[in-house]
């Protein structure tokens, strides 16, 4: 294998591709990328053996070839290499490493073979829809925040996406919770994803599909099995395994008889949050809202540090109430909040409370209070 | 006590002093901070026993007094309340607790009595000299990063600062070492240091100190006794003791003989020691030089990773030589080489190599060298 290529092209699809590559790994070949060079691209792949990133970059091949090399270390390799370089990468069977030169740099790297790089298989992909970049952004970052860590808990670890009618109408959602929250956000569906399975795709994949589509303005492929998901745009390609499990039925967590709606400016309801409950030291950082007409009254407490409380103005008409959150769940919720207004619903300060988001009508949140 | 404060101006002050006070603390007095309210002043000071740091900022007070709060929480707050906002601060002794307001936010905090906090006694300080704000950084930038972190050798652990002839003229010293290098820079001595004792300036306080007048251009006056030093500038009041040790006779160690002269751009050889040493996954980073006429070859090797090596022009004329450094090292010196010029004077591979910087002729800095 022989090629030119340059810098800044490389170390764009090294960043990406590296990115799945994990800093430990029990199986040395993991921390490899496989490079193939062909025709008038080089192709880089890395996996976990759960998720797998494949970009192709054109490049100048002399000798078309494949092999294998550490990851991190060529991604650093790269990035420290001066700005508008052409960077040669040579493979000669013969000494069995991968040469890096560019300028008066030369670097020789210990590789593994191509052959014993794992491929993932994804199989058939029956369901095919197209997403915009800006409309898998929404789906992903105004749920992925509700999604669990306990391990155990693994049919929660991820984002259930799935095809349904809400109102009789056909939308694509993507849910997630961790039992003390739970994200909501439906877009209408995409032609051809009115019959995809619902699937639940690991936290990692989100995390990496949502890096990976932070800067471009491309339509997003979204190919998907029972078993495999595929992203595909701007010559990227990220396959992964989808968690093997069923999600919750969720739709029982939404209280439908919440009757007591409190309205409020977002940005500034949780800038009171955030200072309110900066006493609050303990882990929960409970935080207690008192609605009386048209006020809500934040207030905290820490055993050591002391207590604070913050009015706010809102519009508020039914009766006088007292509920507690933990501030971190609520935040993460107003964070996720567009406009001005959000809109929370409330039943008592034991049931589960609905916040929705004034400007996006396609987002719902609930919340489940605690004592405080 | 009560008084009203703008919130941008308490909140600078209170960055400066919490940054003293450790995150843990086994006296609680040391987590406070004292507040002493007189005249159109508040006076802010935090200690940890062995630096004090007292701030004073213009407040409109209505009672005078004084009490100690939290300081970690107090910043907390203060940074988290709107811009612009006016704080009032009030401390009756019948409540217990210090009140904070502002605006519609208000806070109630643990306080302990101002009596208990220590005040550090200064003692007399005999010797008072000033130096401008870009000398002091100078002499702080340019030798600590060779501080030694080894506390068993309690004497290196910080810069020591002394008065000596250099040539015959008289400067006054800053000279920082780990035993691995040394790095010892000079700037004429200012009025009335002539006869100062040499000290030894802690790590904590020579950071303190250079992050409080990164952005001032005030002069700074130092007064100091055997024990103790104090800075002052712009209302703040750094006072540290001294470590009570011998600096060891730095001048042993550097070397006279060294006939070899290297000269090259700092900034390029800079670049290319972090590109090559990138392979060498050592904790050491070793990396060698090979020296031959108007070149200077780096090359590393990491046992897992492979090689590299980079090629770069320099002035050198002496008999050809290799010589290997601790890469991490070499990059410390290099990126206080103010100018184009680095230049190496070296003896031979097991001999301590000095690097001088072509642009400041007050700075001086010595490398062991390492077996590679």
């Amino acid at each position: 294998m022989k090629l030119t290529i340059e810098r800044t092209a490389l170390l764009s699809s090294l960043n990406h591709v590296q990115s799945v590559v994990e800093r430990r790994n029990t199986i040395p070949i993991l921390s490899n990328i496989l490079m193939i060079a062909d025709g008038d691209t080089l192709g880089l792949t890395a996996t976990d053996l759960d998720l797998a990133i494949n970009e192709k970059v054109a490049a100048d091949v002399q000798t078309p070839g494949a092999i294998t090399a550490p990851a991190h270390l060529l991604y650093d390799i790269v990035r420290k290499l001066p700005e508008g370089s052409q960077v040669e990468l040579d493979y000669q069977s013969s000494d069995g490493r991968l040469s890096v030169r560019a300028g008066r740099s030369q670097f020789a790297l210990s590789c593994l073979p191509k052959d014993d790089f794992p491929i993932m298989e994804t199989g058939e992909l029956p369901h095919n829809f197209v997403l915009t970049a800006a409309e898998l952004k929404r789906l992903i970052d105004k749920t992925r925040f509700a999604i669990s860590t306990e391990e155990t808990r693994f049919y929660l670890n991820g984002i259930y996406l799935h095809a349904v009618e809400a109102d009789g109408i056909p939308v694509l959602r993507a849910v997630a919770t961790d039992g003390h929250r739970l994200a909501r956000v439906e877009t209408p569906v995409p032609a051809n994803a009115e019959n995809m399975p619902g699937v639940i795709i690991p936290r990692k994949a989100v995390n990496e599909v949502r890096k990976l589509i932070d800067d471009t303005a491309d339509d997003i492929s979204i190919s998907l099995s029972e078993n495999k998901v595929c992203f595909s745009f701007d010559g990227t390609l990220l396959t992964s395994k989808l968690i093997d499990g069923n999600f919750p039925d969720y739709e029982r967590v939404i209280p439908a008889g919440n009757d007591k709606i409190l309205e409020l400016d977002g940005k500034t309801f949780a800038q009171a949050v955030d200072r309110v409950s900066t006493v609050s030291t303990e882990k929960s950082r409970a935080i207690k809202l008192s609605l009386s007409e048209d006020t809500v009254t934040l207030s905290a407490t820490g055993a050591e540090s002391g207590s604070a409380t913050e009015e706010l103005a809102a519009h508020y008409t039914s009766d006088a109430m007292e509920i507690g959150f933990n501030s971190k769940y609520l935040l993460d919720i107003t964070g996720q909040i567009e406009g001005e207004n959000a809109h929370f619903v409330l039943a008592d300060a034991q049931s589960p409370t609905i916040v929705k988001d004034g400007t996006d009508s396609g987002a719902l949140y609930v919340l489940m209070p605690m004592r405080v």
